[in-house]
């Protein structure tokens, strides 16, 4: 690696002439590609993003210019670049270098980023503060895909941009076409030439003399403007752009590193806000993922001669439990629909999406409007479920409030990627949706312990129509033998009541209460607890709001403790609230909740970050051992 | 009111003749003056929307086909038209109908509304319906205003609606020209002819005939498309909808009821989504209201003859507390920023954006984008202070974690509309912000008791940078002079410390803790307590979040009771929180909660709503009284 070796900084890139950048690039993508199919992570959007990354970093100088990343999992040319090429292949991990931007990390990370569409607010924010603060030579640039520019808030912020009218430079880094189509086709050097000051100079001239023709001036210069852009939409169809205040400028080939920086150049100082297209291709450079960069979007390690993951099971996320049971009672149930806001593969509703496409939608990375539509078909007395991450969740939360929990429609929100998310981090924690789904009125929220509980559960949701109801899950993979078993006996289901929580185990000693998967914690938290003599009753909770309280106070009395553990945040959590409404006082008990702590919790695999917290059953049951012993009368252990 | 007087539901719309419908209207229009003169409530719109109301009943069958409505404020032409003609005088009060849509009212409300940019969501919902239902002959219609079809909920939608290519009708009432300008300048009768089957008919032809040429028909098909889109482009600037999949229509005179007439019989079953352009005009037909639309949009009572409010006092809202004493603020701090989604007026901050302008950003609605532009602002180094309402604020809850709370970003949130906000209604109350606000990582949350605490508070801010900040405070008016007066010592201050809560009255029985402005409440419980011999402490908590555990409890010490009174719902509320924190089982003592209940509150005045869900200073006393007595030893009272 002639090139790569040598660049520990944005500086030692700065220093290449530009005809050696594409051998670089190359370099980067081979480093990736050995990086990546060893430890896993984002690929195919980062072999997209090479050539870009190095052509910005080129001719911007960074952190003084402003380098705003939407979403930011194709960034890890951009670290290469700038001092974290040798904790590259530590990504993700614990104790490793985020998968996302982090300002903790880099001063050339702006914003720690990791959800869709906020790279533009945040490049206007630089600007605007450019502008108060009179700093006219900083540049502020936001890079966003074709699906991010899609969402809302994106949306927002360009209708915003193009009225404040700051030198902003919207880079799209359009990898699947989804926006434009047939963009491909069109040439490089007539958008180039749109861009010369030469062209801008002619422009400007011609303006200059339309004013001196007096009234109808202004009505000519309108008409030019409008016919300019009229012309160049029958060729690029980009209005869309140019109607928000924005010059289009594009589409530009995104992997000729040259081109580009030859472009940027130009560019650097724009009198309007632009946008600039840059076709690229995800996966580009790598065969396997140029062919499914669907499949290699996020990848666990892969052999990357043949492009086939290194450890193949039979194991799949609890996700497709929930998705592939809905997709068999669809059959019988011509009502039932499923939504998702553009995760149609994270949520495992393929199957779903080929056996009722009628019934499918994918609305793109749209939450909020998911969530009103949802509401709407429940309206219609169809049966919508929506699948949606609980960090997504986040996304739409008025309309969850409005239009769906006020007119107690039943909606069905199947929460994936609940409570610890593992190595996408901070961003991607599924750590607040008790709290905020359970001070709205209506909300029925249910936590599944198992992919079985999990496929009753949506079997049950299909048929409750008096409210609006949740199950939460997380993140984790079952062998796929469970859901066949469950195919052959679910007709014969009958009375599973969700709202039961149950005995899992019986107990004298103490009452450890679970929430969700936390269930497999607690059953070893017993066993553990057995060897030095406790007896541990284990209750699930099946629904945690509204609690069971029947069932959980009858199963406080005459023990000396009760423990929650929850795979939540422990501020407004389960816990918290389950205890703020037994009469704790009366029962004279010890009490103390088992959870992650009012932080935001850093990426890392979910054992390691478990043990950190005190969350694995060894260090809950040594936890719970001492607090037993201390108290020798009933004592209170505050939780949180 | 020859027409008006004969008409109770829609059935006696429609049998009227077409050149009876601007006698009609004129009559509504009477009507709507006549009755919100007297009872105050939303009005420009309703003057604006007078007409194309009237047309959409009269060619559409509701409830069969789905009108649905996005906010709602301008909806009473359509209660007339629906049989609540006679309740229009109750409207917004304390048991009459409510001041937008409610299904709960009409079979012709088809959603609950109140927020911006539903209606495409939901009128979608609507088609889908239909089709998986095989209802071809049933119309949905959303119609929605140019400022909330800028908001991002609404762009979702539409992008969605363009994709699905349903028969969708979205009707974009324009009644302040802010997404096209000019646009009144162009006839009518062009955009008539587009519409007109001949014209379809020639193009399905023209279509037709390209496909034959092999090879070169989908391109030619293609490039007519386009060139067709262009030459209208040039006349109408409106590729804008075009490219998001929708045909264009417009623009049309909104307030000529027979040409909306003619032209919607001829839309009726358009064969792709289309976006028809209605221009109109804000407090159309009444003078005073057309010159100050914006003074009109919500009124109070008014003289309909001066257009002057009946009752002229010199009390202002908190929120103009609040953004005066900031606009005194930034005179001095340079790095002070006010920031408002599309509510500039509500939020008092006029003076600001003409003292500041420079420093002043209304982004329109577009709360997302407001929060991560904050977010970065304050990334700067700026001063950012966002002025939102609380119901508001759930607009943009991801941003509000990952943009500002998680990069731990010191940007000032000022909260008002906090709490019961009365006339509004369920869709505006302000009932939840501490729940999913507290839950939040690094989130900092104080509660305003009165507008000079308020304006300390907004001083204060104005220096933190340790984290985000919110202060909450509700819908009331008070004297004017207290801001003069505060302007006067506001210098001299020194040592306010909101996270220190204040013991404002002594007590030696019972301590009640207030939030906010409940602080007067439980002034006024004092004294009705000390009628009966109990001696109440009153502790104004000013910081919610995180509480000031030290201080609450140090007064818990030898008292009998803890009692909370808040401005929020109990569910998951303050009372909740603080209990389950304070070592209650330790202080043996008797606690519970006042606050509203866990349901959706109705519109009303505050005094009734107060009153119906015992939130007065009487039945508060009464109901500390009849728990002292109960408890002869400590017993516990659960909250909510």
């Amino acid at each position: 690696m002639k090139f790569l070796n040598n660049i520990n900084s944005i500086s030692d890139l700065k220093i290449l002439k530009t005809s050696d950048l594409p051998f670089l690039c190359s370099e980067i993508r081979n480093f990736l590609i050995n990086t990546v199919s060893q430890t896993g992570g984002h690929f195919a959007s980062n072999l997209g993003s090479v050539e870009l990354t190095v052509a910005l970093h080129y001719v911007f100088n960074s952190p003084h210019d402003k380098i705003c990343w939407d979403v930011g999992h194709q960034t890890y040319t951009h670290k290469i670049l700038t001092g974290r090429k040798d904790k590259l292949s530590t990504i993700r991990k614990f104790k490793g270098i985020s998968g996302f931007p982090k300002q903790e990390e880099s001063e050339h990370d702006t914003f720690n980023t990791g959800h869709a569409g906020t790279s533009i607010s945040q490049a206007l924010a630089h600007l605007t503060a450019f502008k108060l603060q009179s700093k006219k030579s900083q540049h502020a640039i936001a890079v966003i895909g074709d699906a991010s520019i899609a969402s809302g808030v994106a949306f927002e912020a360009l209708n915003h941009a193009g009225h404040m009218k700051l030198p902003l430079i919207v880079l799209l880094n359009d990898n699947e076409m989804s926006i434009s189509k047939n963009v491909g086709a069109l040439s490089y050097s007539l958008t180039s030439a749109i861009n010369t000051r030469l062209f801008r100079k002619w422009r400007r001239r011609s303006l200059k003399f339309l004013h001196w023709l007096p009234i109808i001036g202004p009505i000519s210069e309108r008409l030019l403007l409008r016919f300019e852009s009229s012309m160049k939409s029958i060729i690029t169809e980009h209005q869309f752009f140019e109607e928000l205040g924005f010059r289009y400028l594009g589409p530009l080939d995104g992997h000729n590193v040259k081109k580009l920086v030859k472009f940027f150049n130009k560019l650097k100082d724009p009198e309007e806000p632009v946008i600039v297209h840059l076709v690229t291709k995800k996966g580009k450079g790598y065969a396997p993922a140029e062919k499914e960069p669907t499949f290699f979007h996020g990848t666990k390690p892969f052999d990357k001669n043949t492009g086939r993951l290194l450890n193949i099971n039979s194991k799949i996320p609890l996700s497709f439990f929930a998705a592939n049971a809905l997709s068999l009672l669809a059959e019988k149930d011509k009502d039932i629909c499923a939504l998702t806001p553009a995760m149609s593969e994270g949520s495992g509703l393929q199957t779903f999406s080929q056996t009722h496409p009628e019934r499918f939608f994918d609305v793109g990375i749209a939450e909020q409007h998911a969530i009103t539509f949802a509401g709407a078909l429940a309206k219609t007395g169809l049966k919508p479920f929506l699948f949606i991450y609980s960090t997504f969740l986040q996304r739409g939360y008025d309309q969850l409030i409005l239009d769906i929990a006020l007119m107690n429609m039943p909606v069905r929100i199947v929460i994936d990627r609940a409570g610890c998310v593992g190595s996408d981090g901070e961003t991607h924690q599924g750590m607040y949706d008790y709290s905020f789904l359970s001070c709205i009125p209506n909300m029925k929220l249910l936590s599944a312990s198992s992919p079985e509980e999990l496929m009753n559960m949506i079997n049950y949701m299909k048929d409750f129509d008096k409210s609006p109801i949740c199950v939460r899950f997380p993140k984790a993979d079952f062998d796929t033998d469970i859901f066949l078993k469950w195919q052959k006996k679910y007709l014969k289901l009958n009375k599973f009541n969700p709202f039961k929580s149950e005995i899992v185990e019986n107990g004298e000693d103490i009452l450890i209460i679970t929430e969700g998967i936390m269930l497999e914690t607690g059953l070893e938290v017993k066993k553990l607890l057995k060897s030095s003599n406790i007896s541990a009753e284990i209750l699930s909770l099946k629904t945690i709001h509204p609690f069971d309280l029947k069932t959980i106070e009858e199963r406080i009395k005459g023990k000396k403790g009760i423990f929650t553990i929850e795979n939540h945040s422990l501020e407004r959590g389960i816990g918290q609230s389950l205890f703020s409404k037994i009469n704790i006082p009366q029962f004279k008990i010890i009490y103390h909740s088992f959870g992650y702590p009012n932080k935001f919790i850093e990426h890392g695999d979910v054992l390691s970050l478990n043990k950190k917290y005190g969350l694995n059953p060894d260090s809950i049951a040594e936890s719970i051992l001492k607090t037993l012993k201390n108290s020798i009368k009933p004592k209170v252990i505050k939780s949180a």
